[in-house]
């Protein structure tokens, strides 16, 4: 086929999408590290930025973008159509009721997919769900997901049964809670079916869960996602470790918190901790650290994110999934899995979770703008920039 | 005078000192910069590394480097003679035995002045010591101090009294630990005396150390030093809290830690704690977090430094003055007092620090070459440094 030539500020049809290019520095930056990204624009479903150098494009002499002549329509149509960006997110989707220093719930929506789709959305679509709930599962709520982008097929509602419950109570560090109430309802004998459409997900998300079902999820994929990341707590190293071991030798990513990477490793030390963890499974490994920030460690490198100073930590609940979905969203959209660009979405994934923390519930994910989240990743770069000479 | 004219790579003599100049990226940046900065070099007391825009310099005009016809005698003489770079430290000099999970120290030199001269001879010279100590106190551990480029003339010896004592266990967290014994000793009518060749000071470093005593040194002062930065800690804050109230209006930079911060603001954010300390006196608020970093305050900016992680933190005693001195030494050296500045100088005291927690006492310190602190520094920016693009 003949190479489109496309100005970077024009607006073209191809093959049904339609393709709007930028001009910014933004575009150049990304041409010179030759990161291939085709990113779903925010205006309407099927127009797209486009932030690619190789396959699609050529070079940006002066201003204008040339597709490679060698490009096949199957090469665009793999980089334009969004099912082949498709994320799968496992958890579970719950109710919750809160106790913290400054307030009490009521019976509010939760659980880990709840608020791993809630941040991701705001970097892919679509994102495909896999979780079960009971017939006391608001539909006003799936009705919310799905206008984000969550599609539900594979999300089960066993409407004689109620949905999974969980209630706590946090203490003036925010680090620490007590569980007061657990009802496993639906999720006792939850058992994940993955749609036919789900098959094409290039990036997995294994949100804390039954280490079993997690399990079951990958292999009912007939073909391994480019990236499988997983979530646990340290409730299953208690009473599912050899399982949870299994599930580790599977994925690429794993992200725990401070002391559960202790306790899996018998390592006080985050480091010898992360270095024995790398030699179970995973390749790479968060440690999260709650307010103290998060570390992704890999072979020998390590990088840190901070937290964003908080004047107020309202409810914690849900941040670690929150960062979960910004960071696997943040993944999913660049499609680019490289270490580099984990640190990114790592900053990306923090800054989610700093809003999590701001109001009960999901409520402050939901009202989000892409506007405040350009602001506080802005404050990131604040945050941790600094100038250096040698001594 | 008639301006002199210097290539960037020769080395001149001018008034009795050898200038040495180099052409670097680094001081171009510093040119853009317009910071006025003139380092000692390392090779020999008499010359210098030249970094300064205005008014020692016009403009970095291919490889020349011109004098402002207009400088005098004296302008030159005021940037280039070291005690106009002077740093003057004050705190306590002692005996330390420390237990840590990992092992135990005989009785070893400690004290907050000893850690804070080693760390900060890495950046600047001299430095002007103001502490005493007993009869007991060894003098190839002054002399030791002395090769460093620390002058002793405000150290008090009492030839018939003992010097001050600590002894602590930490435990595995090493965040905590117990004090075990305290003998004040010379400490408990320490009346401190600045000498008349410590009045030329730009930086005065207080550490931790009875608040009446920071005070005294500050009031001795004639001329109030260009930066004054203040080490406390809980104890003055339960017996001595007026004192430390005084103290704090007369300072422009404040150091505790993240429990301090609280007790001392009443606040358990860290963020409404630092806006408030802001208000009692200090422009700027270090809070360090041991293992978790530290956050600089001022107005409404922010900045975060993250400690290294480390596989074994083998002793913490004395990391936080360490961090003081890299803080100080480093201010001191490139002699600018901006809140971009300050934020290199956390980076410098991080990784200050990072030694200082590899052995008992101040044994790393003593070891450390510039080559390790360079290597470390790069480490300190491999961990933290992170593309973004926006949302």
């Amino acid at each position: 086929m003949a190479a489109p030539v496309v100005s970077l500020t024009s607006t073209i049809s191809f093959h049904g999408l339609k393709l709007l290019c930028h001009k910014k520095y933004q575009v150049l930056y990304r041409f010179q590290k030759e990161i291939v990204s085709v990113n779903q624009h925010s205006q309407a479903s099927s127009s797209f930025r486009l932030l690619s150098k190789n396959p699609l494009v050529s070079h940006p002499d002066s201003d204008i973008v040339r597709f490679s002549a060698a490009l096949s329509v199957e090469q665009v149509k793999k980089y334009l159509n969004p099912s082949f960006m498709s994320l799968v997110v496992v958890g579970s989707m719950a109710f919750d009721a809160i106790e913290t220093p400054f307030g009490k719930s009521d019976k509010i929506i939760g659980g880990a997919a709840t608020y791993i789709a809630y941040s991701a959305s705001n970097f892919t679509k679509p994102i495909k769900q896999i979780s079960v709930v009971g017939g006391d599962f608001p539909q006003s709520e799936l009705d919310a997901l799905t206008a984000r982008g969550v599609q539900l097929e594979g999300v089960q509602i066993k409407k004689d049964e109620k949905s999974f419950f969980w209630s706590g109570r946090y203490h003036m560090d925010m680090n620490t809670r007590d569980t007061l109430e657990t009802q496993l309802n639906v999720l006792e004998n939850f058992s994940p079916v993955v749609p036919e459409s789900y098959q094409d997900c290039e990036f997995l998300m294994l949100g804390n869960l039954v280490p079993a079902v997690q399990r079951s999820v990958i292999q009912q994929m007939k073909k391994r996602p480019k990236l499988i990341v997983m979530d646990t707590m340290n409730f299953w190293m208690e009473i599912a470790l050899a399982d949870l071991k299994d599930v580790l030798t599977m994925v690429d990513v794993l992200m725990v918190n401070d002391s559960e990477a202790r306790e899996l490793s018998h390592e006080y030390s985050l480091v010898k901790a992360a270095n024995k963890i790398l030699t179970m499974g995973p390749k790479y490994l968060i440690i999260k650290k709650g307010e103290h920030g998060a570390l992704l460690f890999h072979d020998n490198h390590v990088f840190f994110a901070p937290a964003l100073p908080l004047e107020d930590v309202f409810d914690p609940t849900g941040a670690g999934d929150t960062f979960a979905g910004g960071f696997i969203g943040h993944l999913a959209k660049t499609k680019d899995i490289s270490f580099d660009n984990m640190k990114t979405a790592i900053i990306m994934g923090s800054a989610m979770a700093s809003f999590c923390v701001e109001k009960f519930g999901t409520q402050r994910l939901i009202e989000i703008t892409r506007k405040e989240i350009d602001e506080r990743l802005g404050e990131f770069v604040e945050l941790v920039n600094f100038d250096i000479d040698l001594v």
